[in-house]
């Protein structure tokens, strides 16, 4: 069996970090060796970059740039840690990857879908996750659990506007792609949990058929 | 007389800074309100980003990596400083601008056209210099002028050859652009400045006109 890349997916809050742990749970109990990737981040350089697309700056930061620096620290991240684990048959799974950037800067931002294109086409090279679970959640769900996280950052603190347009687009994604499974996250953990397990199960006894 | 945008273009030790002041000294003479850029920079963002990308680092910096950063950086120089100047009427005069990224990211990285078509019709919109003056150089000589001038960056640490791909991609795209005047940087300091003057010279006639 080739080493497979599972991404989670969905709204700051929705339950992508306590998904994570499901996920981690579910492979080593089938003792498949596996890293966990972030994004942006994951490498000291795309880091850099997280921070500082992340923080708050005196200056307006446009929509363009905060995309080339997702994708600049994507690329990173692929060049340096995903496609060298993937090779040596690790498995990886993602908090976050390229559906991120087409939800926020695409569907939140409204940048234009060729921009989109041109810079997924020049980072990913036709790399697609084999798995990714997108958590749904309503926004104002999803951020009021961040806030018991702490501070928001520069995109947390956007408008709630901005968040329906990237769940929106979120929704169209998911349901585009027959390698994506949609979990209600707003459903009790338990419940929540007890999805992410069934829908890994089921791509296990796919991928391993 | 709408503002006009001039770049000042060349490999490392070409003489641009000194360049820089001639203009200057042009743009004083005649009264012209001018602003001065470098790329990357001249935002707070977009000189984090010029340090991140001319450092060293442990890991390997993918190319695209390198050129989405560049990018970054000047779609940030753009929206927040260049546009607004000559939206107000200030002339701009930058030491770099996007011929830069096509001769060392294009030329010198190997990066194919289309990378380079995409991110530049994302971030310019049709903005282009209407002046550039090529200060050309042979790369052996341009680096014994630099190092003058202390460490060199991780860029300007490049093997000769990449330099080599560097300033032949230049020279393709002066000798194609008719709004790039061409200079031999490798003659004394005193014909360098007066082929400058004398190209702003001959611009500046025409746009009066
Ligand atoms: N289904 C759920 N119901 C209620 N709270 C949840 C649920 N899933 C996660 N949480 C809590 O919400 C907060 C955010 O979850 P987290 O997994 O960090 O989200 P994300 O990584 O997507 O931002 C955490 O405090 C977490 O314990
Ligand atoms: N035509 C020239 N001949 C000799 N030295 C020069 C000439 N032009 C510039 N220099 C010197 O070379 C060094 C690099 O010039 P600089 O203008 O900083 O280049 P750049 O900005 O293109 O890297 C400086 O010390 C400068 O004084
Ligand atoms: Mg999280
Ligand atoms: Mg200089």
């Amino acid at each position: 069996m080739t080493a497979k890349f599972i991404v989670i997916e969905g709204l700051e809050g929705a339950g992508k970090s306590t998904a994570m742990q499901a996920c981690q749970q579910f492979l080593a109990d089938k003792a498949i060796d596996f890293i966990q990737t972030r994004e942006p981040g994951g490498t000291p350089l795309a880091e850099a970059l997280r921070d500082l697309v992340k923080q708050q700056h005196e200056e307006s930061i446009a929509a363009e740039t905060e995309l080339m620096m997702m994708y600049a620290a994507r690329m990173q991240l692929l060049h340096n840690v995903i496609t060298p684990a993937l090779n040596k048959g690790q498995w990886v799974v993602g908090d976050r990857h390229d559906m991120s950037s087409q939800a926020y800067q695409g569907g939140g931002r409204g940048l234009p879908q060729e921009a989109l294109t041109a810079l997924s086409g020049i980072v990913l090279q036709g790399l697609k996750p084999d798995l990714t679970l997108y958590l749904d959640i309503r926004p104002e769900i999803g951020l009021a659990r961040a806030k018991g996280r702490g501070e928001l950052d520069r995109i947390e603190l956007e408008a709630m506007s901005f968040f329906e347009r990237t769940r929106a687009r979120y929704l169209t994604l998911a349901n585009a792609d027959e390698h994506c499974v949609i979990i209600n996250a707003e459903q009790p953990i338990e419940r929540v949990h007890k999805d992410i397990i069934a829908a890994l199960d089921t791509f296990y006894l796919g991928v391993k058929a």
